[in-house]
């Protein structure tokens, strides 16, 4: 069998990318434009698939990797829709639905963040593992958790950037959350540090950089010592702009070995290769709509009598 | 085929329940003891089952639902074993395997509290769920994931009693976790809470009650809160001692409604059904042995080549 042709979409709050390909290395088409108004924002991306596929053949299925929050139980009758959101206009918008209708190919669909997680198990930091996080830590924070090769989605998606975690003794940022204040989110992404330091994260230098890493570590600590112990991972990985400061990972890894505790005391939660920067970079997201996609023709083929449509519970 | 006859075993830090049957209310012989050294105990186990088993005709498996930390990698050497524990003369014991050369039979084996979230997810309070979580809140707290119908073990068993959560503001008992002081079960455990009010929890009456209950009902919402936004349960359900202090659900299932502030506002979340106290009580590490005496069963018969043998990774 040939290697499917598989269309990705990173559907971001900013920017839309789109691609047709197999694997990050192997693309053949990609188109990056910012994200307007849902409607003529679908429909650039439905255009440049179809116009891919009448140029060099037909697609097997599109996976998209969405911001959110998204409804995913496959049951629920706005499944592959947002839910409420912050970015105008685009609360309750079916996202899964006109690509499928209009593409009639399988489609498959879930966070971006569950989507990079994936990603980063096919072909990048969790490769060869089947129970693992992925986290971003950008603007926000955000984590995906595959457990037994699945992305977990139960009533919804996990929203890990809004963990409760302590206080670090002396910090009286009030935090940046709409929602909690000063959930993990508030307290640790890179728009609470922008916040607490009045200098954006990537922008510091010297002593300030110092403390602000130094704290840094320690509220992500916080958070990983929560997902350790609810999830289990083999292995956590992170990305997102904040990751990318200069001596963050030590200093985490030594904040999580505090934070732990010596409980259960397993040497895997102390080693260099438990917590790990991501691999895939700007292409993480799209890279997880090519799994999506990859996992809705496999359940396509599984049920040949059944049309094309969206569909979600990709396993890894 | 008839209901295959199961043996299942309760090992916990003071007691062991050993039983025989197919169902919690189906029990045709059942025996407690303390628990002891590991050698006489898990001899006085075995030799119930033998005796039993030689009176009214051979089992089909065993499962076995045991205190931990417990090594539940299938493919680790030490798999079935405890690891390091307080409990004296059990470290390091090679639970499962003993069980398994004795009887001859398949043996499944798992954390108490993980046992436990099988049997109510079979019998109880989860019924008919795929993705719920189980907490017992007694002396300490422990919780066991179920996701997508299996039980949530990566590295290692889940641990959530052990989650890092914010203090409540004018609380300053330093918290009573050997290893970690304020983590969530060393500020919310009914040893924290006796401690707390120099009173044992159940004993607490009047005022002291009501202000005990406010205050555990604020903590325990906030390990909750961590619980949904990492693995997006369908149900909490919650036994324990302290799960039975009275008027303590409304209060908080009101706290995880304060706690989550409306994000990300799922009706679900709200509902009364959403945090639930466990059905089974008594029963339910016992029942879950049973679950996981049926999940070795079934494995084996899936690989018949094998012989009788520990394993774990179990299907709700």
């Amino acid at each position: 069998m040939n290697a499917p042709r598989l269309g990705a979409i990173e559907s971001g709050g900013t920017k839309f990318v789109c691609l047709v390909g197999s694997a990050p290395d192997r693309i053949e088409a990609e188109i990056r434009f910012p994200t307007g108004a849902p409607g003529p924002t679908l429909a650039r991306a439905i255009a440049f698939f179809q116009e891919t596929a009448a140029a060099t053949g037909p697609l097997d299925a599109i996976g998209i990797a969405s911001f959110g929050p998204l409804e995913l139980r496959p049951d629920h009758a706005s499944f592959g829709h947002l839910a409420a959101t912050p970015k105008p206009g685009w609360s309750g918008v079916d996202v899964a639905g006109p690509v499928a209708a209009a593409l009639g190919v399988p489609v498959g669909i879930d966070t971006d963040v569950n989507g990079a997680a994936l990603g980063e198990g096919r072909w990048g930091a969790a490769r060869g593992l089947d129970t693992y996080v992925y986290l971003t830590v950008g603007t926000g924070i955000g984590g995906g958790a595959v457990i037994g090769g699945r992305v977990v989605s139960g009533l919804v998606h996990t929203e890990m950037g809004h963990l409760a975690v302590p206080r670090i003794a002396g910090d009286a940022f009030p935090g940046s959350c709409p929602f909690h204040g000063d959930c993990w989110e508030g307290l640790a992404g890179g728009e609470a540090m922008g916040a607490r330091w009045g200098t954006p994260a990537e922008e510091l230098t010297g002593e300030t950089l110092r403390e602000a890493l130094r704290l840094e570590a320690a509220y992500l600590a916080a958070g990983l010592r929560n997902i350790v112990y609810t999830t289990a991972p083999q292995r956590i990985v992170i990305g997102g702009g904040v990751a990318e400061l200069p001596g963050l990972f030590p200093l985490l890894r030594a904040e999580l070995a505090t934070a732990l505790a010596g409980y259960p005391g397993l040497p895997e939660h102390a080693a260099e290769e438990f917590v790990v920067p991501a691999l895939l970079g700007r292409l993480a997201g799209a890279a997880g709509g090519l799994v999506l996609a990859a996992g809705a023709a496999a359940a396509a083929r599984q049920r040949p009598s059944s049309g094309p449509g969206p569909s979600g519970g990709t396993q890894a």
